[in-house]
């Protein structure tokens, strides 16, 4: 039987609705979990378990009444603080939660606590370890958030990606990681870096709980992605501009994955990408980079010396780019945006790598982000589902993306998809 | 002989750089100018004269050294506070400046203040003043940043456009307005309320002004507006959507520029844009709204007592919503902005209204930005300049707008036109 603290929400909504857990119950058996655990993990970037109490005990009503959420700590929180993932913002308390956390609240959602970004969002790592296999790195920007799913600290949590901040981890993990459409969440109270790209998203155990949440807070039909499918979906199998970037266990995994689902009724068609997407595949450093140089113009002359050095680094290379590159980059995006409904015509959704293989040993680097920044870049939904292990025994993910605003389906689709492989 | 208060940014620099101004004394007839006119015209929501002075003592180096410029206070400064307009958010100071603020003062300008801003740049106006007539609005919501380039308390400001916040204000103080390509400034640090729409750009006394001060924050090149066009433009004469809200003379003033554009040169061809832009214009309240509630969670949560009756309105109307109205209106915008470049195939710009009329009466309400929106939503460069007086003495600007990324091409025709006028 499941723990309860491993309990999807879902689950622990029918069982505090159906009176057999209270939304108390279920935070101390979080708690518990996270005084078990946390000391490895590291998942928190800001917890205070007595004030966790009195939030659980404090119930809001809505869709999701009494589930603990964490909150990715480039998101401000009011009764907490916001620290960014860098000591430039130590101790920092912003007045007012962001857009999303409010929203989160409103739905009944008791914010649990802060958890581990890395570095405004970008590579400097923070101490969180693999829940998996705490030598292993759980990815990253929000590794926090995808560790303490995958640890049962929380059943849900927020994370961002500008590049691969949500399925990487959630891959590496073990979880369910789903950036929706770029857009969908309010980025008001976010430590923006790049406006291009940002993207607020959830983690969880579960697909069906991504829709849940994402349901929850945005008011938004997500569908409902256990529900039976009707027919098989026609996946276009995409290994992308980063082909080359795939480990022996991703390219297996792949195979398996087309095999799995084919076996189920789907179709499974490789598609290569026309060269426009090679080209806002490229861009993306440039992009990235330049905007989120901007974006730390304070920070960068007032606090430079507590920037990592690898940061720093990449803001003045970022800098020192000529604007061109900035607009030209922009473009490269916008014509793969516009090339990609005919790209995958007649396609239900994309199957592809989340990652290059399994989370790499080590906290010091949170991994590759070469199977996402196309994702992120294209503006739609993606979905990584978990899909067993890889011969270091960690977990790997399968991902499913879509057009823009295809959110619904591509977690349909996913949960379809992770079916099929279970 | 234009006092020094008056003066340009272009002409204070040379001035600056020929030694027959010092930024200490820019900065004094700056001061000198606010003592006399500040009680009467309540542009700023923060001034320190001391601060200010220390601050023009303390130059940077760049291409604006020197320049005292306004920032409207839905922009964050470090060393201020930035209070959105809003009770809510009185005395917040936050710990970092916002990135265009970083990148002015990285740029060599010198904060002088904070300038009025209606409550979270949406309708309910704050207590500025007409400086061509105090029982006149200086329209809204980037108040205090036209109304100060206006009176001569400092040559350029930063004003932010989400419906018609920078070319109204602008044209009903007689200023420069420039609202730049969606996302050409980074919007981290700024109170963001419509993230489909909230654009920030600049307010000056000389389109040169304008493109200085956006070069000089962005690295990118905006052209010499100044500099002689080797021919005379073809010009789309355009009305648009909110045609029937003109007044008499606005009519009159879109006939004589057309006349004085003719005689100088150019063509001007009237231009009836297709359905897909009514579309798009009828969508804008929708977006603006809905997002602009999404924004506001914490604040209708926890400080509702604290928002003007006028805008708890708005966010419940927008609230009460179903999200697919937002998500059809986000597509209406797209659709009108795919369309835009063929509805003016073989134009170098678009001529059209800054707004209905002379800035309305009294202080009680910004005016009608319904011939403004559009240009918002559409992403494009639009710039307002002074174009005369109307009926009542007051001034009345001309808009010139244009494509995704024709920023320079939109800041010499709007001088070309602006000296045709003149």
């Amino acid at each position: 039987m499941t723990e309860t603290a491993d309990l999807t929400a879902t689950a622990a909504l029918a069982a505090i609705r159906g009176g057999r857990l209270s939304a108390a119950g279920l935070m101390e058996a979080c708690l518990d979990r996270i005084a078990t655990r946390e000391p490895l993990i590291r998942a928190f970037a800001w917890l205070d378990p007595a004030a966790a109490r009195r939030s659980a005990a404090a119930l809001g009503q809505g869709a999701l009444t009494g589930i603990p959420i964490g909150i990715k700590d480039v998101l401000d929180t009011a009764e907490m603080p916001s620290q960014y993932g860098s000591p430039a913002w130590a101790g920092h308390r912003p007045r007012s939660d962001a857009a999303c956390v409010a929203a989160a609240r409103a739905a009944g959602a008791v914010v649990i606590g802060k958890t581990v970004t890395t570095e405004f969002a970008t590579r400097h790592p923070g101490p969180t370890a693999n829940p998996a296999n705490p030598r292993h790195t759980p990815g990253g920007s929000s590794s926090g958030s995808a560790a303490g799913v995958a640890a049962g600290f929380f059943p849900i949590a927020f994370g961002t990606q500008t590049a691969g901040s949500i399925v990487r981890p959630a891959a590496f993990c073990g979880v369910v990681g789903f950036k929706p459409t770029y857009g969908t969440l309010h980025r008001g109270g976010m430590k923006v870096m790049s406006e291009s790209l940002d993207t607020i998203g959830v983690m969880a155990r579960s697909v069906g709980d991504c829709a849940l949440t994402m349901a929850a807070v945005t008011g938004q039909d997500f569908g409902q992605p256990e529900a039976k499918m009707a027919r098989a979906p026609r996946l276009a199998l995409v290994m992308g501009p980063s082909s080359l970037e795939a480990a022996p266990e991703t390219l297996a995994l792949m195979e398996r994955a087309a095999e799995a689902c084919r076996r189920a009724g789907a179709t499974v068609t490789p598609v290569t990408l026309p060269a426009v997407f090679e080209a806002a595949y490229a861009a993306h450093p440039y992009v990235m980079n330049m905007e989120s140089a901007e974006a730390l113009g304070w920070e960068l002359a007032h606090a430079r010396a507590q920037i990592s050095g690898v940061l720093r680094e990449r803001m003045d290379w970022g800098r020192a780019q000529p604007r061109a590159r900035l607009i030209e980059g922009r473009a490269a995006f916008a014509a793969a945006r516009a090339a990609f409904p005919a790209a995958i015509e007649g396609f239900d959704a994309v199957l592809c790598p989340a990652a290059p293989g399994e989370a790499p040993e080590g906290l010091g680097w949170t991994g590759d982000p070469a199977f996402n920044t196309l994702w992120t870049l294209l503006h739609g939904p993606c979905l990584t589902v978990p899909a067993g292990t890889g011969p270091r025994g960690l977990p790997l993910g399968v991902q499913v993306a879509g057009r823009i605003g295809d959110d619904a389906a591509v977690l349909a689709w996913g949960e379809w998809v992770r079916a099929a492989l279970a």
